[in-house]
This record gives C-alpha cells, structure tokens and sequence, in this order.
C-alpha cells in the first residue's frame, strides 16, 4: 500500500472534480464524498506516475515522454 | 468509447500533475507526456464518476456518497 501523506491527497482540487461528478449526472455531492473521489484518484495518478517514472527509466532516459505514460496506463488498467 | 471534449480535459490543472510525477522520481518531463498524463487521469475519473452516479440512483440517493465512490472503484480497478 502507498504511503500518501494528507497534505498531497489535497493537491487535486475538489471543484472540477465537483463539476466532473455534476456533470456526469449526480443532483448532490455530500462533502466526504469529494474528497473519496479526489483521494481514488490521485492514488490512481500516483501508481501511473511511478510506473511511467520506472519506464523512461527502463529505456535510459530522463524525461518522461507521452508513450510512458500510455505504456504506464496500459498496465494500470489491465 | 467515451465522447471527451478537448476543453473538457483541460479540467484537471498540469501544474499539479507534473509535481507528481516529478515527486515519483521523474527529472523531466515532456510537454506532451504531462497532457497524456492529465488526459488519461481524466477518463478515470469520467468513469469513475459515471459508476458513482449510476451507484447513488441504484440506491435511490440524489447525494453521491463517499460509499458510492468506494463501490465505483471497486468495479473499476477490477
């Protein structure tokens, strides 16, 4: 399990995330209930980012190009 | 396939994401790899929020709950 301190946990805003969930049909969005969203989804974003970090690794580079973020997903989502 | 519009996207801010993925280790990161990065956290997060929603109205709510959030992901990252 990934240790995630709550100051990073915040780093996503909560309003467009707000918007997202509005969007997608919802009428109310309980306050918790933004805050799990934004927590699913930077642990999401975190398990991505040190698998494309680990891929531009794997291929001797220092910048992390848009196919390690796509080869990341790829293994992410499986 | 889920219809995203280019504005839509932008939603989730770069800033954020790139100190992310530079705090996983990465050095660099191209312009390019960031908005892939940004684009993919998205359609998580649509179809996160889609399930959740589908979740609330299942259980006659109007309010997205945290537990619809946690359900949703269960079924996502299965």
């Amino acid at each position: 399990m990934l240790q995630i301190k709550k100051r990073e946990k915040r780093e996503l805003p909560l309003a467009p995330l707000e918007r997202l969930l509005k969007r997608c049909g919802a009428k109310r969005v309980s306050e918790n209930g933004v805050k799990e969203f934004a927590s699913v989804l930077f642990e999401y974003a975190y398990s991505l980012s040190a698998e494309a970090v680990a891929l531009a690794e794997h291929s001797g580079r220092k910048t992390i190009m848009e196919s390690d973020i796509r080869m990341a997903k790829r293994k992410e989502r499986v």
